[in-house]
């Protein structure tokens, strides 16, 4: 991760969503500040405390604001935070965000919690328009800035066992796309999905079967499944400037597993 | 609407969502009764207040039971009293429910309420799923029985007016598909949305620009715009018998204009 | 086979590609004719010879005439045949033609001959390019027509095996849309493809691990594979006045299959 | 073009389709030499004839090697070439090969001749495979090399005008598919497609009304279209190992575009 095509330089940036060195967020965050860009890290206030997040501030030399992705005010003010930091608009945003007690608590699919389902959207989904809803009346992004989001292929297709979280990620796809046409049309600023392969992070761990499931997708994907670094690598390709015109898609980052039908060779 | 093919002849359904004769349910109540079927309406108790739901059970010879797709206690009664009417389970329901405080109230889509986002959510996709968790735990649906939502196309591409609306039919085009696989091998129900034009029903009448988008999508349309008549027959093939291996899909009710893409000709 | 909806009373239609009784064509053309339709029946004359297919035409009271796909020539013969036999233009089309000489002399994907390539993609997809083309030249389709294709999931996703087959379902399903918008702003004629299960005919015997394919994909499916009948099912809905507005749409006849993911435990 | 983040540093390739200073590939070419890369160029011998493309060669010091992508024999020999010249296998090819004699000649795609119809798809999308084909049985892709071809949305959806080349896209994002599973799985070779805006090159000037279209798709798409420098530019990350676990893919690259339907606002 030492190496540095400056493909950010001069780049200021949030990142959401670090816990620990097996996140996605925590990979991303090194990548790009070691492309040269500078950021401000957050997460909720319970994660900052669970994890070791302040250890990655340290470490690339960010600022740490705690705040809660689903409540507006926490948002505001994370953004005011990083606007004073860096003395004007950031560049890019990365939204690591997901949580389903459904999943955590092994209601299945056709015996939800009603509740729990509505926080599911809100945590996984919502907390994604409230950041950009955010970040627009605030005018907190630069022109051809770029804001990017972590989902999964379940969003598309049935994947048994992913419960109402791929029902937050279609809803999270569709906000990529709507907000997406109105950020670009406003300040350039594009939106985009990274669909990823399932990824052994301490988020991933809750799911039952992930073990499993996991080697089952590395092996129906030609590449392989896609790691942490191969997603940063990936979405340091879409902060940079040679991904402009880039906007309202999810990219699949998954080895070719989206493109293969379920077959017995596979 | 007197022409009858026997299509639906002994089959039993529950149909949400009539208001008046401009609803689409409307039309699907006239013609799945036509084609044989007996049914169960079904609105809220607000609804059925403003509207004329209760002249439709009178000449369609249904029953009319209140209730609101958001609240498990009231589908759990309804599911209940159509079992009890028909002395069974039923063969198929049609889920038509929507709304949008956010649309109606003029709220744009950066500048949504979070409260009325959820509500959007709750009432126009998690109403798809508590409907179908209630038929399914108790067991309400005869093996190859089919259930049908109404979507729209908003929930695939942007269509800017549409509003948060456009995430809830995404949601639903999800549930549709991730509840389909569960109930398929457990029953072998069918569970399919249609994706219908932009119709002129009252529900609609709330969108702003509604008139000049319709006229829009009929000019793109090949074959001009679905009327609620059309999507009437549509649906009433996909109760019957003939289309017992199509689940899980979205089909789209529209003249073409899913295929189309924006181009000066049109 | 004999009950009657009259879904099809009076129409008149051309049905390709029934070799014999295991083909889905030899199933559409008995289930169009037992629901109300006159039809004419259409082959190679190898497949007429090699098949049974005259049986058929005694069978529905159909008139058989001889044609290559392939040949423009041979398909306005067939037109002009059918709109003499008929007195008038044509409600319906069955176009049912594929063949890959790679698949069949077990060519892998990776050392095809580029001439039989060519040959897969005009048998398998410009046939059906050139039979729209000959129909829209003589108006040979009535207002409101339909003509329906045959084709499979690994025109949209990878299904090793299938060879160059899956790129020429892809073409065919680009010229359903193509000529679909065409066709449907002159005469209102509706053009669909059905995307069917793998389904156990002489054709289909052709393809290595046929066998082991069908189990699985069976296995697969919420509800198990679409057989021929389920097909010529769904097809005559499609040929019916009861799906006006479905147009250049690929239309998944599977089970649900195309809606579920690679995963452990399918 | 003249700042260099070293993204292809060492990296070998070959760049298929440069004709003059408007030519996508053109622009390629200036781009990857710009981040470290060697190439070999190659056109058809017409084409050297007609363009500047030696121009090309001298500016990035590249060797220009003359080839018909339809040809199995100039293919041969130019992979021969270029790894002679290389010394080894290359790293990434950009396939940037199309031409519709229907289109040239004003054929309308109801009207279309099939030789020309067969010569489309042979030249757009077959010269593809054999490209893929011949790199495979000559093992001359390293291992995780990038193949990038380009396609266009009409690909997925009717865009009236553009006639057969719609079809060939078609096979072509197939074919990406297909041979990305098989090259994937035996050396972890990507390939991909970038479906591009329409852009004002010479090839695209033969399309009647393309001048209207150019302006109608930049006014659509929420950030306009994507120019040729904006092509090279997501092309270089596609070659470069930030992409790595990217394939089978195809990656708009349209400034929104086909994320928006055709809607009167637009």
């Amino acid at each position: 991760m030492d190496f540095n095509n400056h493909l950010l330089d001069g780049k200021k940036g949030i990142v959401f969503g670090a816990l620990n060195n097996q996140s996605i967020a925590w990979k991303v965050a090194e990548k790009v500040t070691a492309e040269g860009a500078r950021i401000v890290l957050t997460n909720t206030p319970l994660s900052l405390r669970l994890g070791t997040v302040s250890q990655l501030a340290d470490e690339t030399g960010s600022l740490l604001v705690p705040a809660d992705a689903t409540s507006v005010a926490d948002l505001e003010k994370l953004v005011d935070a990083a606007m004073e930091h860096f003395g004007g608009p950031v560049d890019f945003v990365l939204h690591a965000v997901g949580m389903s007690q459904n999943l955590r608590k092994g209601r299945p699919y056709e015996d939800v919690n009603y509740e729990f389902f509505l926080k599911t959207l809100d945590v996984s989904a919502l907390s994604f328009h409230k950041l950009l809803q955010t970040l627009y009346k605030k005018d907190a992004m630069s022109e051809w800035g770029s804001v990017v989001t972590l989902t999964y292929i379940a969003a598309d297709r049935v994947m048994p066992g992913y419960n109402d979280m791929a029902d937050a990620k279609a809803v999270l796809q569709a906000i990529t796309r709507n907000f997406g046409y109105i950020y670009g049309r406003k300040r350039h600023v594009r939106v985009n999905a990274v669909s990823q392969s399932p990824t052994p992070t301490t988020a991933g761990q809750g799911i039952a079967g992930m073990e499993g499931m996991l080697q089952y997708a590395d092996n129906c994907s030609p590449l392989g499944n896609a790691t942490a670094e191969d997603c940063a690598a990936l979405v340091t390709t879409l902060f940079s400037d040679l991904t402009r015109k880039v906007t309202m898609q999810t990219i699949y980052n998954d080895g070719g597993f989206s493109s293969v039908l379920p077959n017995p060779l596979a």
